[in-house]
């Protein structure tokens, strides 16, 4: 019932020959999500030891190069691979034009078909929805259309706590009726209102991405409580005017939107190529939140639920 | 006055985490051509120390994504990099329409025109040319149109023998008239025949990729003394089978085009995932043609001119 979150790359646009350019694998419960997909993504899954088949949907942000060259490789990839399962991708307009061109002109004869799923970028909402998890887009501030993605488990099922099964002698019937967050009418009458004789097992868990925007006070809103956080840090603080207007935002502002968003934990990434000692930035975030990490290449990050009691 | 050429990967189409797809930097006298570019190219010469801003022209083999997919991602970053002199890219059709696609889709302002030249790969003839480089087209058989790069250093300019300078004190004017291959007159009126009095300094050299293709003698006889072959081995000498049908070598086959040719050195490259240890393909190879190397990525194989006597 865990997220892990494994950085293939956390490089900015200009290529050196030290960091891959963005690209995460999310695993949820066992579903592996893969949060855009910069050049060399598909090397850096398999030297992560996640194998590429297993990915079950797609998550762009946006169509700026480094975050999507790496994605039409690994389509070509997954044909030679025998996939047959389509595979949705989510991504911003125009991605469907560069898919359809690409399906056409380089890779005719796939044996699945690469699904696009429009993301509107303007809107925070959900965009995929299964029995366990759903992932809302989260509108981003860059200098074009660009949506970060919200990762939450659904809330586990509801289990009938031991001492009211003992108490009130509940029967199969009964016990199936709480756990599906119904009362329960005893034969006396009485009636045992439904959070009164359930718990949830556990906490749901939620992960989000936010690459590449400037700073915004409404996405700390929309990711609020969030567990584990990623924030683009392209700059250090006192490069504020020049991450303003790339579209980009400073070790700051990632520390300042986990800080308004009480988010459990921050990771900073997509640092530009100058910065060659990360842990300067690295700094710079911790004295305003100090429960920040760095993105490193490789790094799986994982973020367990608690326990809850009866 | 030397080739040097830079393997930046040279395995096959199936991604490893072990080894980058078919790319290559020619160096000839201080001219670098990209030969084949497949997926992290941009990233494999920066770690071989080779600016990507020096490319002078890119030749694509066929369009195959283990030979294409990283030209893109490089493309994008001269961009970054603020190239302004267009870039002419070699490559059979429909090139083009990938290249339109890209620009149109992915990268509408670039500030350098990338310029696509058609490869006709069922033709053996001089496609690139310049004062001291021409660089031929070859015929390869592979599944899809597929042409090799035959490149080949022009004869340098003619030197004066020394000798004919001081025993029949030829004039500044007969020395230049030498050099541009003329016959010289004497005041006595005698005919000093060009050859006799002229050569050259050194010996023009020439290089070969061939890859991906099934054995040809034809091509052996189109590289006829090469001084450098590549020539792909994707299979061991008992898959001949299996390569035949796909459209690939063994390194028998590799071999044996370079025994025929007469080429100087062999490298072979583009091998199969399935081969861990390559030293048992470099062993089939050497029993036929003892000069062949393994295209070991980041290696660079460089060929020298022998100076020639007066």
């Amino acid at each position: 019932m865990s997220i892990a979150v494994t950085i293939l790359g956390s490089s900015s646009a200009k290529p050196s020959s030290m960091g891959h350019p963005s690209a995460q694998v999310v695993n949820i419960n066992e579903q592996y999500f893969l949060v855009d997909a910069g050049e060399g993504v598909q090397r850096q899954m398999a030297r992560c030891g996640i194998s590429a088949l297993k990915l079950r949907a797609v998550f762009i942000s946006h169509l700026h190069g480094d975050h999507l060259y790496g994605l039409f490789p690994l389509l070509s990839t997954l044909g030679l691979y025998g996939r047959r399962t389509p595979l949705r991708i989510y991504a911003p307009r125009p991605f469907g034009e560069m898919l359809e061109a690409f399906l056409r002109l380089c890779e005719s004869d796939l044996p699945y078909t690469p699904e696009w799923v429009e993301v509107d970028t303007t809107k925070h909402q959900i965009i995929f929805e299964n029995d366990t998890t759903e992932v809302w887009s989260l509108p981003l501030r860059h200098r074009v259309p660009t949506a970060g993605y919200l990762f939450r488990q659904k809330e586990p099922a509801l289990n009938v706590k031991k001492f009211a099964i003992e108490r009130y002698g509940l029967s199969v019937q009964q016990i199936v009726q709480a756990k599906r967050g119904e009362d329960v009418a005893l034969e006396s009458g009485e009636v045992l209102g439904n959070e009164s004789i359930t718990y949830r097992p556990y906490g749901a868990l939620s992960y989000a991405y936010c690459s590449d925007t400037n700073y915004s006070a409404r996405l700390a809103r929309m990711v609020e409580g969030v567990d584990l956080l990623y924030h683009e840090a392209t700059y250090a603080a006192d490069m504020r005017k020049i991450a303003k207007e790339r579209g980009h935002a400073t070790t700051a502002d990632a520390a300042k939107v986990a800080q308004m968003a009480g988010a459990g934990r921050l990771i900073i990434g997509h640092f530009s190529t100058r910065y060659r000692d990360l842990e300067p930035l690295l700094k710079e975030a911790q004295e305003i939140f100090p429960a920040t990490e760095l993105a490193r290449e490789g790094e799986t990050f994982v973020i367990e639920p608690n326990p809850r009691k009866q």
